[in-house]
């Protein structure tokens, strides 16, 4: 698909129309161009847009495809109508229309999701998820466990850190993250803070090799970084969870995306409706 | 719509299945029920599925609306069967079918854009940017300002923190944040290490009243969380932003995401294709 553009028009942020393309254009080789086109909510918007989707047909002699959540009828049916020169792809209306004739109730032609959110209670308790989550970053504090959903538990650098924040961001789930360190290795045990808490304690772990890859460009030839050190830390956490019945995952070929949904499915957070 | 079940069954996160699925069901009154099945690989997970939809249908006497992401054939119709009791959504389906006769070649059917990602240098990107964000968050640090991406800037609880941590999470930018503290209105003038990337700085502003009710959730009836000082910092630093002629919004009614957006469509950093 050389030669290929994609638009992605929403009256809203877009995020919608790009997260669906995304995944419905990961279906074919090659990646084409993104023209992202967000809060597109006029008529006259929609007709820049349509005047700039032709312009790209003619130029690249293709027609782009153009992924739209457009609510609005007036606005939407300037790019669907026979003026385009796009494919046009309406994600909204192909499931609209049939949920219409399912629930018996027409649909509110909403528009923005995220705008609505802003002000509800699910909002703000993303955003006090996002702050618990940075005060509880490695460990800053045992205060306030009690009242933390989730608590990740690792070596230093196997990927808590970025799993808490997409945790709280995205599902407005509470996550501390606190580290398993060669004391801890030492006495042989999880750190003692932890204790009341294992149910809602869940582990990293990384391959070795690839954990001292990754110190190796914190701290170039440290201690903390050496291979052998990595595969020492590595063993022990994982033997000590192992024993104190934590379940854990290994982070070394997973996306945050999928450690966070693996995390949900397992511990079930009560905050959750799963 | 009481009583009434929504599923997402996905063979990766699901994480396209719900965002798409509550867009679409955004469009309705009522919150249904959510049953998040991700990593439905295999047709035997598929039956435990299936035969889970069939018994919400039966307990509910209404069918459940089931959004699925499923790529492997096999797999799939399992659920889209005539054995199945749900109103199935089959949101791949529907586009990728047109898509293959527009590009002239078949699908690769493939799993999970999210596991490919976690290899990818764009995957590695973003974890990057998240550790920039974090290693700038609140003027922390004033060192690598050249590398940044953009540059949010705003008085104390405007919203920096989030919005940085999401344009690094969703995007791989490298946000840092830089409060306006009251020295700098006392200054007249933008701080210092800011002067060199004026074009990537982008302000957020915040109704004082709002402002002043989110500083006394933290520090009830200090001169800090008062709204006549709210008044004032909000005040200055908008004079100070227009003066240099930084773009700015006010986070008051918007969320992350639109936040978000709409930096990128006005900075347009150069990492991001848009």
């Amino acid at each position: 698909m050389p030669n290929r553009s994609v638009f992605f028009v929403s009256d809203g942020t877009g995020i919608t129309a790009e997260t669906f393309g995304n995944s419905i254009l990961a279906q074919f080789p090659a990646l084409p161009r993104h023209v992202r086109r967000p809060f597109i909510e006029t008529p006259d918007k929609a007709r820049e847009v349509l005047a700039e989707i032709n312009q790209v047909a003619d130029t690249e002699g293709k027609r782009p495809i153009v992924f739209i959540t457009l609510v609005d009828d007036a606005v939407r049916q300037i790019i669907t109508g026979p003026d385009c020169r796009g494919m046009v792809l309406d994600i909204l209306q192909a499931f609209v229309v049939p949920l219409e004739a399912e629930f018996g109730v027409k649909s509110n032609h909403r528009v923005g999701r995220f705008s609505d959110a802003a002000k509800s209670s699910e909002y703000n308790e993303r955003i006090e998820a996002i702050n618990f989550s940075l005060a509880h970053d490695d460990g800053q504090s045992a205060r306030n466990l009690a009242s933390a959903d989730v608590i990740l538990l690792g070596v230093s650098r196997s990927g808590k850190t970025p799993t808490s924040l997409y945790l709280a961001m995205q599902h407005g789930i509470k996550a501390a993250n606190y580290p398993l360190i060669p004391e801890d290795f030492e006495r042989h045990k999880l750190p003692t803070p932890l204790a009341p808490y294992l149910s809602k304690c869940f582990g990293l772990t990384i391959d070795p090799e690839r954990l001292s890859q990754i110190r190796n460009e914190r701290r170039p030839g440290s201690k903390y970084a050496a291979l052998e050190n990595c595969r020492y830390e590595v063993r022990e956490a994982e033997a000590m969870m192992r024993r104190s019945g934590v379940s854990w995952l290994s982070s070394t070929h997973k996306s945050i995306e999928e450690i966070a949904t693996t995390i949900l499915r397992d511990i079930r957070p009560d905050r959750l409706i799963y």
